[in-house]
């Protein structure tokens, strides 16, 4: 089934903070609920949490009983504010939010009589959307991968980290599938853990040969030489190609840097933010540093630790390889291939 | 008090998989617990282990009632055998255990009457001695960092990891007594956590700022510009400096490099093992799986999840700056500087 969708007037999310050990849904016709299954992580990865951000903003307007415009941007405007203060890095969440905004704005202009319902509808389009631009992803992205090929991974990016299919790891499951012998290293991703608790989950669903490692493992297996390729998810690309992800993948692009491995950015257009020239613009989140004192309710140092918990990392542009994009492979001077790819979009 | 002591006929070892909730005692005279507690990583750390391992073979002939020189090199053989099979990597392990041995055939040789008493007496003497090396790291150490400086470190160095003072954290430690204000990275370590349950909790206690990250947050720290020096604790260290140490100490060094940051591995010589001309012949531990699957009696991935768990890895001599020794601050190229300060030792 699809990380989110919509059931008989309700979202519907996998809880991701529940996996591997059980598989449980949250069902919800509340906003603010909506924006507490983004902050805690129970649905994450860029493009699921910009799809369930869609879905929020047409229970909003689907809940507006009036259905005057006045009110109706009202109840927009304030899911808007809810739901764009769960996290700051992804873009996706933004993306989504303001496309639902000017979408509604075209409504208005075309004389649209159920504007709920044709929020409704975009937000299912986006959700299909999604699920079509992963599926180019998987394809472009196995035509990298050679039979007998080494990938490693960092962080969740398989199914669960979009609507369906998933952005890294949708083309090694597609090369898998096309009968590539292939195997993945999978690193666990501290503090939250989303190697260990869905990637390798997803690995291990779909067939696809895996090991798991702890984070600080992986210069040791790229220095054994058994790793052909990085291939990772990302949360928000600059128009010169710096990028944020998940913490911990800026060492990884260093240490495939170090071992001459090549370094993939699985990305969907929609992650890339023209508007940001560099990494220095895009805002890191910090999170409860509980997440890193406590592990599923035990707590792993002391309880007035000091600690930085950082929830992702911006790596340059010059240490990605190339970013696979729903447009194509796209290789450096990614200034000019990213405005090419959209402009070819837009065509 | 220290890490590993003797009281009463017993060793006494600080329990250090119950830190830091709980500080608790091990007092043994059995062998096999003593070798059970190295394996477990109750007692953990290079030096540490091996002044645990000579207290043991000084337990051992103590326990051998006849006396005899037949049965006592026997009792001797038989402890050499269980606690040599504990842990592969550490050097410390096997130089402290045949010493033992070396130093008994002296014994005989020399007519001691009550050689019990004298490896009793040895082992009591190796942990002074291991004490005194300690102190000189610390201060030489210590002349490496300015005021204002801020050190990254890995895994646990402190006192702990030593019979007291530690390695890598001696220097820090001794640096902020000497009213230095310096401040200090602690990695959490993943799979045993010895970074988060023990280093950040010395470090507390011995009033030294820092800051407790994962493992993976390390790049990202280094990017910003935070961090003036790496000084880790090591396991052993081939005779050209190639050096196997805590899981993920290869990754810090490739970092450090890649961010131009002096890293320095301190290391007492007795972890210096100059049978072996390189890296490749040193063995790497690798542990149960199951330290990665599960945190504090809790799963954080499928049970039957494929993980590799290696303890150690192995850091190529060209990343390392320095390596700090008691004879002195040890620059490459190390083939010579290690054979210099050997026989200056021995002069």
């Amino acid at each position: 089934m699809r990380t989110v969708s919509w059931e008989d007037g309700q979202i519907v999310l996998i809880d991701q903070t529940r996996l591997p050990h059980s598989f449980e849904l949250i069902k919800t016709s509340e906003v603010p609920r909506v924006a507490e299954a983004i902050r805690r992580l129970e649905v994450r990865g860029a493009p699921a949490i910009g799809v369930t951000a869609a879905y929020g903003m047409a229970l909003a307007a689907l809940q507006e009983p009036s259905g005057s415009e006045k009110d109706l941007r009202a109840a927009l405007k304030k899911a808007y504010e809810v739901l764009s203060k769960t996290r700051p890095t992804a873009t996706n969440l933004f993306w989504a939010l303001n496309h639902m905004m000017s979408f509604t704005e075209e409504l208005f202009k075309s004389g649209e009589k159920d504007i709920p319902a044709a929020l409704l509808a975009e937000a299912e389009r986006m959700a299909d959307e999604d699920v079509a631009i992963n599926q180019r992803l998987a394809e472009l992205g196995a035509t990298l991968i050679k039979d007998g090929d080494t990938i490693h991974t960092h962080c969740n990016c398989g199914p669960l980290c979009a609507v369906d299919l998933g952005t890294a790891m949708a083309p090694v499951i597609h090369a898998h599938q096309q009968g590539k012998k292939i195997h993945c290293y999978t690193d666990e991703t501290r503090p939250r853990l989303q190697g260990a608790k869905l990637n390798a989950w997803e690995l291990a669903g779909a067939g696809v040969p895996y090991t798991l490692i702890t984070d600080n493992t992986a210069a040791y297996i790229m220095q054994q030489g058994k790793i052909d390729m990085v291939m990772i998810g990302v949360d928000r690309v600059a128009a010169n190609g710096d990028t944020a992800a998940k913490i911990g993948v800026y060492g990884v692009a260093v240490l495939a840097r170090h071992h001459n491995i090549p370094f993939y950015a699985v990305s969907p257009l929609s992650t890339i933010d023209m508007s940001l020239a560099s990494a220095g613009e895009i805002p890191v989140e910090q999170r409860d540093p509980d997440e890193v004192r406590i592990i599923n309710d035990t707590l792993i140092t002391m309880p007035d630790a000091n600690v930085v918990n950082y929830a992702f990392d911006v790596t340059p542009n010059e240490l990605i390889t190339a970013f696979i994009t729903e447009a194509g492979i796209l290789y450096p001077p990614y200034e000019k291939t990213f405005k090419e790819a959209f402009a070819n979009r837009e065509s």
